[in-house]
């Protein structure tokens, strides 16, 4: 039984509402003029079609279609799905130069990375090294970021490792690799599907503090996985929270820790660290820290082969397939019981990778100001990802790390990403049975360094400043991931972003306003202690939009404040003006507010006046006949206009 | 990674922000000497108080707590939790008169309605008459409200019925009974949980539109149900929905249909339906309408007993146990395999329960203006349904068409609950076994009278009319209950609720501004046309708080617009004036959004300028050093201010 029902039918019965408007001292003239403007009404399908528009293609890609001949189209919209048909017309040698050396150092940090991603997705090495051949190719034709890196992540891994051994215990086999391409298969599906569908701006739900908060608790569930590595532990705990792994690593303290793996481990890892910090301190050394993982990886191989030191314990990779990607297509389950888990854990690996890879594309773009089309990237994200679930690669995505360095490293365009894949393809047919010997302690130094970066304390500090509730959201996405396991902590940043929403739609603020003197300006009188108020009159502003959520606590909330104020005056108050600058809109429910106010207010004997009301209220409050209730003289361009008509005259302040 | 993280990094590397304020025309004084005020800094403690008593305790309950001795204290508590210790005391001999009166008049009203509403949650009579004994009398006790009246309503009982039958489908089992008390338990602790949690504001989310189409299409659901005892159907559906339902009725066509029944029915259905009419030309009397159904149920049982037509086929109602309500708390399942189901279906219908009597006691609150607590009535609600579960009673509520005869036959204060629930006792009593005879089609009939008041039509031309977007969540919520089932109807109705609260907070809308001429007020040029643009500047206005939700399309359309009116003006933008006024809260990402946006226009050589930041939002601005960034001097009090300090001297209009 809705609010409507009962207004209609009982106060209809008793007469007591639609009373038409009461007396007001009518006539008088405003200083200048104008009345409050009414949009001419737009048709039906006008307004349906623009707020569409405005919600699905606010970034207008159609326009550049518009008065066009067919085949013109036809070319406009290849290059559309395709921008390299866009940009590689005005390609040179010059951006060439750009993008080979970029593309170059972007690789010799990406092939020691994708080997020790891989583990965290206890997948086998080559399968990130795939991923790295295939998806940047498929990117570089179909995305539009100019200095994104595309490439297995430590984050996306983590949490496809996670997820995928929730499922199927044993890594190592079959199933848990074809549940994996499964999963990336789901993950381009969901991803494409999100940009076709122009639904893109779901991921912005995921608050920006929720991220950090996430991705500061999976570096550091990444770093303590890598102890295994770096102690030379054998047997080591599948689960990822903190207690766990610490307890891990202390039982295996006796007779578990290999004293050559640590002396490796940490020397490569002070290596790696001390390159990062003199790029950090000289921009243009930052090569030295791009190539200080190949360095080490070189140099970490020839020395255990040389000393044999794998065979006094020291873990090696020991196997890396050589060759390009065999097909998966025949792998991915479109039946059975996994494929259930495959898309569930395709979707949420799909969104946080995308989560990810637009955060990376933002930031560059507007750093270098061109714009970014967040549903068109989506498409080639999933392209990327389906095409890669084909060719045994797993979910791919950018990469902050080596974004940064291929931004740094001067690159003009996509083309730095298909040079990275055309080292990569190298590798693969060549190199890889050199990697044998590479030990497992300097791919964990490889992953420490590199996650570390992603712990912001800055961003957290300034959270911590800004705005408390996002800290609490960062905080306990954080404290999820590391005491529980990525999918809770994810789970949580998410509960925490929809919560901050609520929050936000239902109890929004209220102000009282006063005069700032000599002027006609009325302003918040708490931020401005100068500002007076006005015998006789309350002034209040709404800062919302006024919807079923909040009307009733906004209806509630004016009367309180003009309890709190009478009790305060002296004086009685005849009049409450609401500002209704900031009141954007107005639903039903909001109208219904607004008329128990007005009637709550004659039996206080005070007259509702509206200061403001824009184009939509207005429309609103005409169609709803809110506006003959309330009567058309007690709606006014500006509360100076209003306190100059009802107000004292000469300045009559509290 | 999120943008924070990129920005940070990456843009400190390049050294290419925070590169401190730029130049401006510096020391150009304003027309009145005001700055953007910054409200003196809370500490962390107080500001964290303050948002969490605005959420969850807005109305104040401790206020009159304060300053009070213990003993003070202890009745004033007591009052709180049961207000008729506080009105009691004022109670009088002229307001027992109105009390008895309206109490008698919903007596009458209700015990009919009782014995049909029990059949529409597939329960014996008695259990409805109970509920009606039990519930008023506990709510008298706890309750805020004085013009709602307690008992079993249509709605609930259906969805009841439904959501018992999918778990039970043997309606005559004992199982079924006790899983309904088992689901009034639980929707007694979801009400009181509720209350206790100050989170009564969560049942605002479902919005008004979508209470109106859900109840309007339940009410047809209800009617339809009601052609098995009006046609005297005997194979009948189980279904709701109103395909299977018409199958039903059409398929008993030949055979199925009881010509006896019918005329008994139709005959009562005209009656009941003439006293309504009657009772809406003339308020005054509203009691026609309100006795018409006894009228009715006491005629027909006569009538039948006299015939004795039910040998003839008139279905009747057989059996009413007599005597007070037996207790229940031991067929309450705490364990096994029902909990689940109990407590699922409990908090449905309790969340659906507390919606409909909050509408109800809200409305009448505001027509006669006493303030109503509505956390403290949920915890009434919850506990008089606990109590209920255990004394043999189902979910109970405020019912819509009770409450309004209520307030109309001039009930003061919920002594008139008492006053009925004495009625009740004394029915079950004595009268009960005198229903024996009462035909199904007369409380068909009562029924279908009944709920066709829950039909709306004026109100959802009303939405049609102010919100087109309301008027689709209404239709949804209405064509789910009639073609699929009340709880899809339900389902549709949360999720169009949810939808519309999202799409408010992703795309907010956004306004160029105009100068109306021979003032300094600037208004929306499309609401005003008059208004005129400034040459070199360009002023645009954004609706909303800027939140993680909306901050990257707030920065794309400010873009947009910048991009839309260079293409269209001769002259360069130099200035972009963003008005702040309704920018009443900003986080994080929308820190960064201004950030990347400022680092966009630097890019384009256009300055930065924001006018009238509110309290909050300066406050969030210095925390951030962004206001050393855009610069001190490029924030203004009002468009105005700004314009008069950027803009051209004379009036340079576009």
């Amino acid at each position: 039984m809705s609010q409507r029902v009962n207004d209609e039918v009982v106060a209809k019965a008793m007469g007591e509402i639609r009373s038409g408007p009461s007396s007001g001292r009518h006539g008088d003239t405003l200083p200048h003029g104008y009345k409050v403007g009414v949009t001419p009404k737009q048709t039906l399908f006008r307004e349906i079609k623009h707020s569409f528009l405005e919600t699905f293609f606010p970034d207008k890609p159609f326009d550049k279609f518009k008065n066009q001949a067919g085949s013109r189209k036809f070319i406009l919209g290849l290059q559309y799905l395709f921008p390299i048909f866009e940009w590689g017309r005005d390609y040179n040698l010059q951006k060439f130069r750009g993008d080979f050396v970029s593309g170059l150092t972007i690789a010799s940090l990406c092939i020691p990375q994708d080997i020790a991603y891989a583990k965290l997705a206890s997948l086998e090495p080559q399968y990130a090294l795939y991923t790295s051949f295939v998806a940047p190719l498929v990117y570089a034709f179909m995305g539009s970021s100019r200095d994104i890196a595309i490439g297995p992540v430590a984050v996306v891994s983590l949490l496809l490792g996670t997820m995928l051994s929730n499922e199927i215990s044993d890594y190592k086999s079959h199933e848990y690799l074809r549940l994996a391409f499964t999963a990336t298969f789901f993950a381009g599906i969901t991803q494409m599907a999100l940009g076709v569908l122009r639904l893109g701006f779901l991921i912005d739900f995921l608050s920006h503090a929720a991220i950090v908060g996430f991705m500061a608790g999976a570096a550091i569930t990444i770093a303590l996985q890598q102890l295994k590595g770096l102690l030379g532990i054998q047997k080591f705990t599948r689960k990822t929270d903190i207690i766990s792994v610490m307890r891990s690593v202390f039982e295996s303290a006796h007779h578990g820790w290999n004293w050559q793996t640590i002396v490796i481990g940490l020397a490569f890892l002070v290596f790696i660290l001390v390159t990062k910090y003199i790029a950090k301190k000289n921009k243009k050394l930052f090569w030295v820290a791009a190539i200080s993982p190949m360095i080490s990886v070189i140099v970490s191989t020839f020395f255990v082969y040389i000393t044999r030191a794998d065979k006094k314990g020291v873990a090696i990779v020991k196997h890396v397939k050589k060759g390009v990607n065999p097909s998966s297509a025949s792998e991915i389950y479109f039946s059975g019981k996994y494929l259930g888990a495959g898309i569930r854990i395709g979707v949420v690996s799909g969104m946080v990778a995308l989560t990810e890879a637009v955060a990376i594309g933002r930031t560059f773009a507007a750093m270098k100001d061109y714009s970014l089309d967040g549903n068109k990237e989506m498409v080639a994200m999933g392209a990327m990802n389906i095409v890669g679930s084909l060719a045994s690669c797993y979910v791919a995505t950018g990469s902050f790390s080596r974004s940064a360095v291929n931004y740094m490293a001067g690159c003009k365009t996509a083309v730095s990403n298909i040079v990275m894949s055309m080292v990569l393809l190298l590798t693969l047919l060549v190199i890889t049975p050199l990697f044998k010997y590479t030990p497992n302690a300097v791919l964990a130094s490889i992953i420490i360094a590199a996650v570390l970066g992603l712990v912001n304390i800055d961003a957290v500090i300034l959270l911590w400043k800004i705005d408390k509730f996002d800290f609490v959201a960062c905080m306990g996405a954080f404290f999820g991931v590391i005491f529980k396991s990525v999918e809770i902590g994810l789970l949580i940043a998410v509960a925490i972003s929809f919560a901050k929403i609520l929050l936000q739609v239902t109890r929004p603020r209220t102000a009282v306003l006063g005069k700032l003197p000599g002027t006609t300006i009325y302003r918040n009188i708490q931020q401005y202690p100068k500002a007076t108020q006005i015998n006789g009159i309350l002034i209040v502003r709404v800062d919302s939009a006024i919807y079923f959520s909040n009307s009733n606590y906004i209806k509630e909330r004016i009367l309180r404040w003009l309890t709190d104020e009478e009790a305060q005056r002296t004086t009685t108050i005849e009049y409450l003006i609401v500002e209704m600058s900031p009141v954007t809109d107005i639903d039903t429910s909001g109208i219904h507010a607004f008329e128990e106010l007005y009637q709550s207010l004659q039996k206080r004997e005070v007259q509702l006046i509206l200061a403001n009301p824009g184009p939509v209220v207005m429309e609103k409050l005409h169609a709803s006949n809110l506006t003959n209730l309330i009567g058309e003289d007690k709606i006014f361009l500006t509360v100076g206009d209003a306190v100059s008509i009802f107000g004292p005259k000469g300045e009559g302040v509290v």
